[in-house]
C-alpha cells in the first residue's frame, strides 16, 4: 500500500495553490494512514478527517467517483468487468435508434457489464448491470450508457471514448452524494482513497481532497508559528 | 441572545482577512445557532462545527479563555467574584515580599474571591479561590496572581492593572486545552460563545473562531461558483 500511496501523494498531494499542500507523510509515520481517521461529516458533501498532519477535507463524492472510475478501468482492462443479473429484468422504453444501437453494440455492451435484449421497435430489457454499480438506478444507468452509443456510434469513435464510457458509468455514483455515511463508512472511503491509484484527483482533474496543516489552521487563528 | 449575537458577530465576525469571512447570519436563520453544532474536536486544540454558512473552526482554549475572563470580569463589575472555600485550606511557601504583598493587599485579593492568610514569614494559607476558577490548580493561580502583584505592587498601578489580573486569572483556563471533550461540551462551548460579548476574539486580539463558507471550501477543491 505504501507504493501506490507515494505515487499517489506525489501526482495527487493537493491542489497546487492556495492551503492546499499536502505533505507526502514522512517514512517513520508509516503505522498511520496518511489519510487519517474520519471525524465527521459536513453539509452531506465533505467528509473530515484527522490526521497526523491537521485536517483532511475529502470531496466524498469525488472521491467515490474517481475510485469506481479506477475499479472500472481496472477490471476492464484486466479480467473483465463483472455483470449482475437483476432479479427481474427490467422494460425500458427507448427510440427505435437506441434499440438500435444496443443491439449493434451488444458485444461492447457486455464488456461494460450490460447485458441489453430487444424487446419491441423501442423498447429493450435490461437484463444485467455491472455488478459494482448493482445498487444504482439500472434504468438511469442505461439511458446514460445509450446516450454515449449514440454520440460515439461508430465501433472506431466508441473504441476512442471508452474511458468516457466508464466516466459516464463511474459518475452515476453521484447519487450517493448527500447520504449520511457512518464513521466506519467514512474511514473506509478513507482506506479505498488509499489503496487506489490516481484517486487524488477527480475525473474532471480537481482534486477530491485537501489538506490544511496544522500550520495553516494556526494562519486562520493569526498565530504565527 | 440575537441583540448578543449581532453584536458579536457585528464586532468580530472572524478575522480581517483570509478565508474567514464570516457573514452575519441572516434573520430568517434565527433559529439555527450562529455557530452551529459541534462536529468533532481536532488535535485537541480546535472544535470542529457545522453551521449554515459552512465550518466552523474554534480554538477551544482562546474561547474558553475569553469567557472566563468576560465573566470574571461582569461578575467583579457586578455582584462580585463569588469565592469558593478549599475543602482544606492550601499551605503555600512564597517569598517574604510575596507574603507582604499578599497581607497588604488582602481587601483587593478578596475582591478577586481570594482569601489567603499569612501563616509565617514566608508562608500563606490559601482559604478561597473564586468559584468560577475552582476546578483550576489553586497553587498555580496565587502563585500567579502574587507575580502579579509583585509587578504591579503599588494600590494605583494595580487599580490601573484590574484587567490584567483577570487576564491572569483567566489564562489558567488554558490547562484545560487537550482535554477531549464530549459533543455536549462542545455544544455548550457554542452556547457560551454566542452568549457572551466579545467572545469572538481573544485576549491578545486573535480571533477565537474562524468560519470556512462553503464558497471557500469549494474553492478549495477548484471548484467555481
Amino acid at each position: 500500500m505504501r507504493d501506490t500511496l507515494a505515487g499517489y501523494a506525489a501526482l495527487y498531494g493537493g491542489p497546487s495553490s492556495g492551503p492546499a499542500s499536502a505533505p507526502i507523510p514522512a517514512a517513520n509515520e508509516a503505522e498511520a494512514p496518511p489519510l487519517g481517521y474520519a471525524l465527521a461529516q459536513l453539509h452531506g458533501i465533505f467528509v473530515l478527517a484527522e490526521n497526523a498532519q491537521g485536517l483532511i477535507l475529502v470531496d466524498m463524492h469525488a472521491a467515490h467517483e474517481r475510485i469506481t472510475y479506477e475499479r472500472l478501468k481496472a477490471a476492464r482492462d484486466g479480467e473483465g468487468i463483472r455483470s449482475q443479473p437483476l432479479l427481474v429484468p427490467l422494460s425500458l422504453a427507448v427510440s427505435e435508434r437506441e434499440a438500435d444501437l444496443a443491439e449493434q453494440h451488444a458485444d461492447t455492451l457486455a464488456g461494460y457489464g450490460f447485458e441489453l435484449r430487444r424487446a419491441g421497435p423501442q423498447a429493450l430489457s435490461v437484463r444485467s448491470v455491472p455488478t459494482l454499480l448493482a445498487d444504482l438506478d439500472p434504468k438511469a444507468l442505461v439511458l446514460d450508457v445509450l446516450s454515449d452509443l449514440r454520440e460515439h456510434g461508430s465501433s472506431r469513435k466508441l473504441e476512442e471514448a471508452r474511458n468516457e464510457l466508464l466516466s459516464t458509468l463511474a459518475c452515476h455514483t453521484s447519487v450517493r452524494a448527500n447520504r449520511r455515511l457512518s464513521l466506519p463508512e467514512m474511514n473506509a472511503l478513507l482506506r479505498d482513497m488509499e489503496s487506489t491509484e490516481r484517486s487524488g484527483q477527480c475525473n474532471h482533474g480537481r482534486p477530491t481532497w485537501v489538506q490544511l496543516t496544522k500550520a495553516e489552521l494556526d494562519r486562520l487563528f493569526l498565530r504565527g508559528r
